[in-house]
């Protein structure tokens, strides 16, 4: 059967090629870890996929600033039709709509036990933690194909009660699997309660959804702040107060929309691209957004940081830029007993949940994040306007099932 | 000056009566503790009572079912305006708009210390926990009356930021020193989270303020149950789904709305003066709440108990309930391994968080439960009205600030 | 090849009978459930049992007092060796020693995603939760064998880090499967902190369990209540106070000790069994360790709930109980905000830590439970002294790997 | 009545001088915030000093890396008798033996309320937080002295509960005002769980307060890195194992103990003024502490922060440093998913429980990190060989009722 899928071919560029339909075997092939060449995975189900969005972090890669092998088969973003299941496959069935977490775990060992899936021990060989179609996370093919392999599928899938609910509401549910519950996960380790006063850094999908999230919490206010004003209109467009980092510090604005400087949690969806507020706005400046994040918060908050940090920038701006060091005004955190969470969401903490509020009605993610279904064929020019900053979030429909028209 | 107030009247009856402008000490009265009995409260502050709301453990009282002395001031839910404060007092000010949370607490004990001041340990000499105008509790002065002393005036009062904004969502904020986060105890209790499944059972307005706290906790679905149809009517106004228990066990109406015939979470908003479902709905059954929360509860989940049961009853239907002893068949939630959660609502703990999602718009707990205000002259309807079963909660105006209307 | 094992033979009798060795396919046999015949356990493994203990709720089927089939083998605390590994087991290895949770759990569910493996949804067809070897569990057949088999293997067991240092201190490592866990999910549930006061209801293998655990939690204190003085010396023997409940009321005892009438946190290692205190301490009164711990129970305190309340106890003192309906004086809870957490314990939540403090050298479990072990063919004299209120906690030992002299 | 006290005389040097006896209102004095001078403390309580310990974070001035003023009163580690209370103070009686949490707290604002005293919004006009004795922490007056004046004595003071065991045991009860919570904090908020292994990155008094906490919560291992010899025999004598850091990374020193080379948990119990590892130990290099944590800890671990890192550093090694900035490789803890909590222990929240393992005789304190009490005279003497690494915790004794021996 064939299988198209979006690969990367260079820096600054991405195509569409044939790879091979798949098999209960991960088989070798660009960026697969030699140790998992050759893995059984009767464990497993092939998903034909309905939807697989393009991801910031899929960015990082295109943009050369990683080992990134070309031909590497993007996607980790992926919502399926269960088309086949490995022998020891006992309650994901055939005909399932189902959301794939993008972190890959076995559901065997202590982390996973634990709930700590995004750090999962049995999955790449490398370290702990795995995901689909990414650098150096253990060769696990990409979905942003036709059909796709998912390990361990009787532990890493949520299936959705109804098959024909799951495809009207499929442009929110494809937001599971990845920028949904990464948002929550800000938002929630930001520790956002009911009445909180929340400020997301980042505007981009994964900030949208943490302040579609801390809405979701019941946070009395939330502000989302960036320096793209298409970006800024889309989190007006839901309630959200905005803050123009490139008009100065973030702090002045804050004062002007809650009378105090400062709020009770924050949430860095930005990561380590960040660029430099007011002036310094168009450059990099990668702890800019850490350090002001420590500034605006009220002393006993906290930090979510669902945006991403990485232990080598080869493009990076300077030298301890490159090899991952940052420059941190920990004093002022620590005057203000602040706390700090990191790490890649543990997407099966919360995908249930938020499933639940999106069958509900309670949400929409889809319309918060201006979600954009377009064909598979036309990922290369989704990746080249999302890279420029389009307040969208594209959602590539590989067989026609999410309507995308082209 | 004049202190008009509503008092206990004798089972059936609440009057007004006038009663002595208060002072900076708690004087002997119906109801006062000897061991309280001229304990001096320099830490105090005298509120002009701006609005004061009639509670249903309120008509506990009223219908004759405690010990209650006639001449015993009634009202524990109050909010006010600072007139006078006592000579300890540093931070609250002549002036401020401030709730008074129903618990008496200390701010000084070892459980204020630890948040848990609905068991402070110095403000009641028989046991731990008070409350304004209530039988057993210390004896403390009620606040259905123009002006009320408030111990501890820095550690109890919550400040409203805002004067005139107060003044103008006081029908809203009136409901923070008791129903809202009391139903609020009961959701987050229950284990509400973002999309979780709840059930309510009491449709008064703590159950109604449960209802609204587990949607502002982000619930899918909030489930109320009830026999009376014009509270269920209520709870649907505000997007619940609802059970009429008169028709029957909750449990095959609850498959009908969720497909499932349990949910995630309960709450017991109603307490000791239970009725039966089905064909036994017009008699009391102390347990009838409690054993149905075990039957629909999902197993792992957790009932919120906010609900009050008694150590004693006189007036109730057999034996073992007039001293507080209940039939409850604990292997059932002993099989589902679930949890409970019983007592008063620490209010201090949820206020403040609530105020603010009350003043940035993001819950209309006034119109949930059907705030009604009416003159302090007037209680003795609301108190009967109430009684009967009124879908409203009624606001008592002593001062005209809230603008009831006769 | 041969597999002996330990049966259920009617009222008051156990024996040691021939069965077959496992193979990875549940059959049909006293107690299984019909749904489950036939299910295949490609994902099992085949453990030779290294040590296996006789149980307190194992008592209750043995007493008579459930509807266990004759013949029905008994067993669910495992400790082994793998043997062998059905074809979807990937990380477990034959020569393994490995510990078994009672609780089967599949690792695939919802419950067992959030680490309620005491309420795993897919291994027992009745109702949520199993156990090997236990009646109305699904029909697993217990481990007081020679050879068992362990579905979900990769999931279920612990790995002990080393063979020789495992074996070496077996008698300590065997109480993992269940009784030291069991204990632990009571003092930790019942919010056992650095410096508390903890009761613990009942001298048997679970409550000295739950003692030990306090005292790993840091408790400052530990009390252990029961009326067999054999037992109550057992627990003095490792740094515990007593409580000699047929002696009255343990509250007063409790003053005695640490000069006022009340603990900070209690624990149930007593269940539906309870005796009444006093005079009375001669026949069962279901209820009286609940309503006790809750008189004893400081406000804001909380009660951990390890021991077994069913649903059905045909043997019971009168009718209410017979459908496990109990009188509790829930006022008493309420008035001082108690909270409960019932049910199995969840064993992979604590198993792991509980193992690395015994490698360590940091408890004695075997010791302060009296571990003792028997020989496999008397596990009926076993039985029979356990029941008669032996201070030991008796350990089968079929292949004569621990030691047990007979 | 005279008052002898220490006082910071410029870099370096400490000397004993008379101070003015307190009373119920704060005076201007060396180090006193303005818009302090002259408040009232009706509320506060003079105690006669039973035990005043001097700490490291007094170091930080007296080595000059400060701006704290020539003439500071030195000292916010306090035990001590209450000889007078003001006429607000209602709980707290003349004859009380008590413990003073080092950091002041009002009990009234909204961080006391959420038990966050370590931030309290009112006890000093620059910013959340303060400290008796200390630069920029609003001037309150320190507890090196024979008399001190305590504010909200209500609420800050833990009252022991029998005067004799109190002052038999004052060694261990004097470690409860700030290092035993300040290092049980480290422990508790880097995850420290029955049956962790555990990183204590410095063997000072609080390191060692650090690892006895978490032997305390039950940890397997307790590892204790330093590169002062005398001080990891400290270590030792108590059941720590011990890393040299002088002698390279602690990664392979860890892994010849455990086997594996990281943690789960670890506690920065140095802060800014770290010196590098191996051949660099003799320098200072703020972030070495920081950057080996996270490389140490097992992926999904957390770090304990409770070493003092600071907003200026005039005394720095280099320009960032000067100002807090650190340069720290935050991507080395993103890829591992860690969280950090950083700040003051909020001494309140752990005091009462430590008191209680103490008075009970479940720890000794005073043994592990080697208390050694002196005379006030002999202060001076005691700062210089605490500062030279005297593997020592000096207690002074301002009137003989530790006995003390010069």
């Amino acid at each position: 059967m064939s299988n198209k899928a979006v690969s990367y071919a260079g820096p600054g560029k991405v195509e569409v090629i044939d790879i091979d339909y798949p098999t209960f075997e991960l088989k070798d092939g660009p960026g697969v870890n030699p140790a998992n060449v050759g893995r059984k995975v009767n464990h497993g189900a092939i998903l034909k996929v309905v939807s697989t969005n393009i991801c910031g972090s899929d960015q990082h890669m295109v943009r050369g600033r990683t080992t990134a092998p070309e031909g590497l088969v993007l996607g980790h973003e992926i919502t399926g039709e269960v088309v086949e299941t490995g022998s020891d496959v006992e309650f994901v069935k055939k005909g399932d709509i189902v959301s794939v977490p993008f972190n890959i775990a076995c559901g065997r060992c202590r982390n996973c036990k634990e709930g700590k899936t995004g750090i999962c021990l049995n999955v790449n060989p490398d370290r702990p933690g795995s995901a689909y179609g990414y650098v150096d996370m253990g060769g696990w093919v990409g979905g942003q194909a036709e059909y796709v392999l998912v390990p361990y599928a009787d532990w890493n899938l949520l299936v959705f009660p109804d098959r024909d609910q799951a495809l009207e509401k499929i442009l929110d549910l494809t937001m599971l699997s990845d920028i949904f519950p990464t948002g929550f996960h800000g938002a929630y380790t930001a520790g956002t309660k009911v009445g909180s006063t929340v400020y997301v850094a980042g505007a981009g999908p994964v900030g949208l959804a943490a302040a579609t999230s801390a809405q979701l919490l019941g946070a009395a206010v939330v502000i989302v702040g960036d320096l793209n004003e298409e970006r800024l209109a889309q989190a007006r467009a839901f309630g959200c107060e905005t803050v123009d980092v490139s008009k100065g510090d973030p702090k002045d604005q804050i004062e002007q929309i809650l009378g105090v400087p400062e709020v009770d949690c924050a949430v860095d969806a930005v990561g380590f691209e960040a660029r430099g507020h007011g002036a310094g706005a168009a450059k990099e400046a990668p702890a800019t957004v850490l350090n002001s994040l420590m500034e605006i918060t009220a002393a006993g908050g906290a930090l979510g940081i669902p945006g991403l940090y990485v232990t080598g920038d080869p493009g990076a701006v300077d030298d301890a830029a490159k090899h991952g060091t940052l420059s941190i005004s920990l004093g002022t955190g620590w005057a203000k007993s602040l706390s700090f969470t990191t790490g890649q969401c543990p997407v099966m903490r919360y995908h249930r949940g938020l499933m639940q509020a999106i069958l509900h009605d309670k949400v929409s993610i889809s319309k918060n994040v201006n979600a954009t279904p377009i064909p598979l064929d036309q990922a290369p020019q989704g990746y080249d306007e999302f890279d420029k900053g389009a307040a969208k979030k594209y959602v590539l429909d590989p067989h026609g099932m999410v309507g995308a028209r082209s």
